[in-house]
């Protein structure tokens, strides 16, 4: 896969835009329109400086003495996130963690919609008339091009994790939030976030002890 | 508080030795007794000097040819974390976020015991007959000194949060895995993970589009 076109923005700053993202919405909630660096970045727990630097990505905007426009900002950082419209994504996997998931109502709000959930075995999924369908790994490709699906969510054992990934790759996806406790394995075009509640906790637990 | 009396291990070698731990016990279970440093750090994703790293925090204690006894440095790695026992933990919010992890059925498996649930609107956890109970915010004080809970996840929405850990800390939480999108401002002797899967998926809504 070719290397991206566009200037390339550092990890952490993604994942700070995100966050700015929030504290827009925010304001826009509160019908606050303009908002100084210094007040946002407050917000958002960064230094001034740090937003500033995050928003030249943007080119200049700001206006001196009058701080950003919510609403142009948020704009912006929904496009470049691309969150604007309703992204379609997958879970694969319906057992604890997929289930939570399933019941977890706040993807949309976030400009995510759960559209299917696959599984090994379907019938395990007792709650069948509550969207999203749960549907078999045979129908994963299918899906996947009908939808024009690009990101999913594996919530599958650690055992069967690089086994879907692969799948999964093969079928198209090129984001996936992976929850199985494994290092997956994936070609370079293609970009895996870990999720582990458990090592989190763990390392919280360590901490503690001190 | 003191700064901790034992060697500093830095944050990322803790993570790392949750996903050690994670692959001993699925050797454990396949009966495997001994494991070189070499198959060890392939299967935690890490490159083997990377791994001899991390351990020489329990001193030397791998047999040269050998390898490392399974058993064993699963019981130092869970010691160190203080994942030996179960590890009491309180959920703060059942809304969207908390009763899908209230549903998840994963942190038992861990070391990790959800005793309790709090609220500030009790009633809206229909499913009340299922442990763990649901209380009141009133009680968090009562029942972190009854089960000595030093942990805490928090689920609600941003605009409660820091009154949430304000009162988690005062309460004598010193752990907090918070899944609020915020920035929480705790004293140093707090130590909070955070946990945003919006943020992740737009993260990688981002990289997708390159």
């Amino acid at each position: 896969m070719k290397k991206p076109a566009r200037p390339e923005i550092p990890r952490k700053t993604i994942y700070r835009l995100s966050v700015y993202l929030r504290c827009l919405q925010r304001l826009k909630e509160n019908h606050i329109q303009t908002v100084s660096s210094e007040a946002l970045a407050r917000a958002a727990g960064v230094k001034p400086p740090q937003l500033r630097k995050d928003l030249t990505y943007f080119g200049q905007f700001g206006t001196r003495g009058l701080g950003y426009d919510v609403e142009q900002l948020a704009k912006m950082i929904g496009n470049l996130l691309g969150t604007s419209r309703l992204q379609p994504v997958v879970l694969v996997g319906v057992g604890n963690m997929g289930s939570a998931l399933l019941s977890y109502r706040g993807f949309e709000q976030e400009g995510f919609e759960l559209i299917a959930a696959f599984d090994a075995d379907v019938d395990r999924h007792r709650d069948r008339d509550r969207p999203p369908p749960v549907y078999s790994m045979d129908r994963l490709p299918e899906v996947v091009e009908k939808y024009r699906v690009r990101m999913a969510i594996v919530a599958v054992p650690a055992s069967a994790a690089q086994e879907v990934i692969n799948r999964l790759v093969d079928a198209g996806i090129t984001g996936i939030l992976n929850f199985a406790p494994i290092v997956a394995h994936v070609p370079e075009s293609v970009m895996v976030n870990n999720v582990n509640l458990a090592i989190e906790l763990e390392n919280l637990s360590y901490f503690i002890q001190q």
